[in-house]
């Protein structure tokens, strides 16, 4: 078939690793996308904040340290963000949609955290706004959520979305090392940032989930209001009593609708070894989606890479070019669809506290859960005492957080003390 | 959000299982469809053999002996081919093409083997043609291959994509239990056919995989250049000797990119356990595909079942009204993606034989393989010799299909004679 070509001239807006690796794939990918879709792509400008300090694998010419030539040239039709961070990236993005051009981005803090300004800005300038990277790297989730699950209704994403945390539990368990360990070699491997506080505190998971429940429940479902706990305090102890019970630990980012409430959480769980996520090691990603109607998928793939995030933005860019529908405004809340996020959620929860080693402790331990409604499925000592101390660790029927909480803070610490609380889903 | 309401009015040629499943999710869907993309759906009218012999859970009016009553009606826009079967569903699909109709297509038969026809048809009637439920019942694996992975080039795919021998292969494994028996238990359980010979014989898969391989490879592969090869012959014998050596059997459709040629097969196949795709079981599906640039992506889902296929052609729905892109001629084949179907690949084997039980046979059957060049990973001796005779199981470094077959040939039967021959991947 022959095929007329077509010239599309983008803009990108900063230059680091991700556009880089844009740039070099649609080099690579340009006989095919010309045989295929009859397109060429050319990158008119990128934004650097400075051109001496720019990459020196992209010509020259092509860098600008001023954004206008972006926004104010007619032929550039679709920008690519390759900031990162929330701001100015956010602003550049809502003023580039405004002004019609197509935005593509892989920012998922921006986009979290200013998604309903940026479809405003899109609305405003009949403008496509895309954002497949943003979550879960080569994991096509959000055409997934946008377009496959449209026809049915989501009630449960349960995922591991962030690959640094995964790595560095996947190994802590393997070799029965520390967190402070693992995360110093993951530093020195460049498998985590200098300061990685943005994927081991969960705010980086916080921020995808956000997006997958917003998209799953068709409600806004903003950062601030995610359950955000990471992996910090989680110690090889509790790895090793989870196994001994059959649980592998992973950082989970989880949303589920009941009949009234919608719940969005991210924290260490324990998961049945069975369960297909405790079988996603190192940094793959990997979603559960469930559906109302036996629409259960998993995906699973590279969370991160920058050639691997760069298919997913280049995809986007065929999406904005082929003018396939824009992401769809399935996040604004109406009536029919607005929704309460609760604090309230019912899940299993596996305890270790110090208790005292004397007669009788067992029960007064247990019957403060009981004066609260938790009720305990299993409660083993572990070890031997020190200091007249013994180690105990209770797994919990599913119950509701507030309810545990109020049962941890009803323990005399005089006799026992928590040591850990993890989560677990079956 | 206000929306203003838009009805859509489909027509279904063929009214079964998936037909019944489509028309009650649209019931139950109704108001979220309606806020979600202020449209409305009603199913108009029905092609069926015989009214007095149509499901009666949908109303008698709907219903139509004659094809035309959809064809001819300007009002419908979507028609939906639930008719099963090469024909006449190609050639009516292919009728409401060029009518102008957007068709939505399970039916993987159908499409496989008419796909330059009806593409055809859907070019001069400007029509789109959607067939994801086609393969891989919930898994989005036709939109993931169409839009996500078009940034990239794949290399290869490798996929669970019969439900049906995979829940026999499970069980077989599980219970150590006889081909016959499982399958005779699994159609009384319904989950194979009275006649299952589509499953069982891989022609299913055959189809599914020649559809992946042409959207893969951006050219058209036939289902009869499928090596196809099904699960009648597989013994417990076998499972148990490759779970010895740290493998799963399944029955996988592989399609594998080298440089000048593409192989395109569905066959029992031994793979490591570690790998993703052993410990997807029962009747689940699931599809690997690698990209060129790191995008490996694994989905997985229920492969069948009446509603969740219905969310799928749903989808569809959605995307022809939507006007999303209709699916791309991707599998065009042009002077610059054009390739040769070779039918010598490169893999392991894994082969059982018995061989006399005498001093040499041993390095006599190694030198017969030795002399096509296939050269032995690891030769074991099953169980002690009877009547004369031992069985042997070897285990062949990767090698060429026709060196293997070569070898086999050349085997001097009186001394030792081949009893199954498994192909091993990585």
């Amino acid at each position: 078939m022959t095929m007329t070509q077509r010239t599309v001239y983008l803009g990108f807006l900063g230059c680091g690793n991700i556009g880089g690796g844009v740039y070099h794939l649609l080099e690579r990918m340009q006989d095919d996308l010309a045989v295929r879709f009859g397109l060429r792509f050319v990158v008119k400008k990128a934004l650097v904040k400075s051109i001496a300090a720019a990459r020196k694998d992209i010509p020259a010419e092509v860098y600008t340290e001023s954004a206008e030539d972006i926004f104010g040239d007619p032929e550039i039709s679709v920008v690519c963000e390759f900031m990162g961070g929330a701001e100015p990236a956010a602003t550049f993005m809502a003023e580039a949609l405004r002004r019609g051009k197509h935005v593509v981005t892989a920012n998922k803090v921006a986009f979290a955290n200013h998604w309903d300004r940026l479809q405003e800005a899109a609305d405003a300038g009949h403008a496509g706004l895309y954002y497949e990277a943003s979550v879960g790297g080569v994991i096509p989730i959000i055409r997934t959520m946008t377009e496959a699950m449209e026809a049915d209704r989501v009630s449960e994403v349960m995922g591991i979305i962030n690959g640094t945390t995964n790595y560095i539990l996947t190994r802590m368990s393997r070799e029965v090392s520390s967190y402070a360990s693992v995360l110093a070699d993951a530093q020195k491997l460049g498998l985590a940032e200098p300061n990685p506080s943005a994927d081991v505190e969960g705010t980086d998971a916080a921020c995808k989930i956000a997006i997958l429940a917003s998209l799953a429940f068709h409600g806004r479902v903003r950062v601030d209001s995610v359950y955000t706990e990471g992996i910090t305090k989680v110690t090889v102890e509790d790895i090793a009593f989870g196994r001994e019970m059959g649980y592998t630990l992973k950082l989970l980012a989880i949303a589920k609708r009941t009949a009234e409430t919608v719940e969005v959480r991210v924290h260490p769980t324990f998961l049945p070894d069975g369960h297909p996520l405790a079988r996603v090691d190192g940094s793959l990603n990997a979603v559960f989606l469930r559906g109302e109607s036996g629409k259960d998928i998993m995906l699973q793939g590279r969370g991160a890479g920058e050639e691997p995030t760069a298919t997913a933005v280049v995809g986007n860019i065929l999406d904005a070019v082929l003018s396939s529908r824009p992401a769809r405004p399935t996040f604004r809340v109406t009536a029919e669809n607005a929704f309460a996020i609760t604090d309230n959620w019912v899940t299993g929860f596996s305890i270790r506290l110090r208790a005292v080693d004397q007669p009788g402790v067992l029960s007064r331990v247990s019957e403060c859960f009981a004066r609260e409604g938790v009720s305990i499925a299993t409660m083993m000592q572990k070890g031997a005492a020190e200091d007249g101390w013994v180690q105990l660790v209770l797994v919990t029927h599913p119950t509701h957080e507030q309810s545990l909480r109020a049962a941890l803070a009803a323990l005399d610490n005089a006799i026992c003390v928590p040591q850990s609380v993890i989560r677990v889903e079956e």
